[in-house]
């Protein structure tokens, strides 16, 4: 592709759609590669190894802290959970932008590390319709509901630290508009160095 | 439209195609208005007050500057030229985002006045393709091509200060990547302050 690839981070509310939106733009472009996280956590029925996740042992995931390996990384409940930094350099220096699914507080770790990073925040167009699609998944209890949604109150604090909304209405307009704002980004001076040098050669020279 | 228009500022080498851009552009989207110009120039043959630029008297030219009523302006040889701040700030409030075609001393005292304005420069794709689009249009003389290159030259040093390189190869693609670009601007947070207001209300009134 003769480009370098854009960390794209991409956080939202519980239920705005994160998942399907990014399965969508994977599927449907080539230009993307979803980052893979790393966690100590034990594979699920069906999980393989470098494909979910990257399942470690305690010692592996420490090891690989203390190596600076990974570019953020949190602890739940007993369990690690982190984003392995070498997928992510190969895949961008492979002309790859790679989407990295992640917390709030993640986000704002690799935005620390990586100032050039995008950041997008999920969200569906009002409350009302959040709270919608949450009851209609009909696999959560009324509490877990609740508790989401006081959870998505607190996190709607952080919105503007973002640096995109994508509002989730209908999924096949979303995916399109998220792939053309990603794409746009290649075009930010800022990312044309090479260009700009190159044409300011080219005309020096004429 | 229910948002706000963004001010597009666009600036490029003579003979990148931002004329032919521009009109393609307002041509197939309704989201633009054509910022037009104030001058005291006379007007030519089958040019219109209003449409082509506001014809104006030295002295009503002067008293736009006094009542800071110009977003820039610029004397050419014995000419006033001028962007009338009225018209774009009606656009803008309409929800048209307003599209500036100007100069780089002109682009960089409207960034001053409005932060927030969209700065693209228009580049053909290499060095070599410019002289030949001078070349090919047939109407100027070496003299002049050697004139508009060495200008080229000089202009390049700033398109750094632009937001984004709109590098016009094929049209049609060009006019289609400058409208995804321009339209995303909308999701930026920072343009986002009254849905980020609105879904954080109504989430805690859940």
């Amino acid at each position: 592709m003769g480009r370098e690839g854009i960390l794209v981070v991409v956080s939202g509310f519980s239920g705005a759609g994160k998942g399907t939106l990014m399965k969508a733009l994977v599927k449907q472009y080539d230009e993307y590669a979803l980052s893979i996280s790393a966690t100590t956590r034990k594979p699920r029925e069906g999980e393989t190894h470098g494909k979910e996740y990257f399942f470690l042992s305690r010692e592996e995931f420490q090891t690989m802290i203390q190596e600076n390996a990974l570019i953020e990384y949190a602890q739940y409940v007993e369990n690690y959970y982190g984003t392995p930094k070498a997928y992510v350099q190969q895949q961008m220096a492979a002309g790859r932008d790679v989407i990295l699914e992640i917390e709030i507080q993640g986000a704002m770790k690799v935005k620390e590390q990586y100032p050039e990073a995008l950041l997008l925040f999920v969200t569906p167009p009002s409350a009302a319709e959040l709270k919608r699609r949450l009851i209609s998944r009909g696999t959560e209890s009324p509490e877990v509901i609740e508790a989401r949604l006081k959870r998505a109150a607190e996190e709607a604090e952080y919105m503007g630290d973002y640096d995109y909304l994508v509002i989730n209405d209908d999924l096949d307009t979303c995916v399109k508009e998220m792939h053309a704002l990603i794409q746009a980004q290649h075009s930010r001076t800022s990312r044309q160095g090479k260009f700009i040098q190159q044409i300011k050669k080219e005309l020096n020279e004429l």
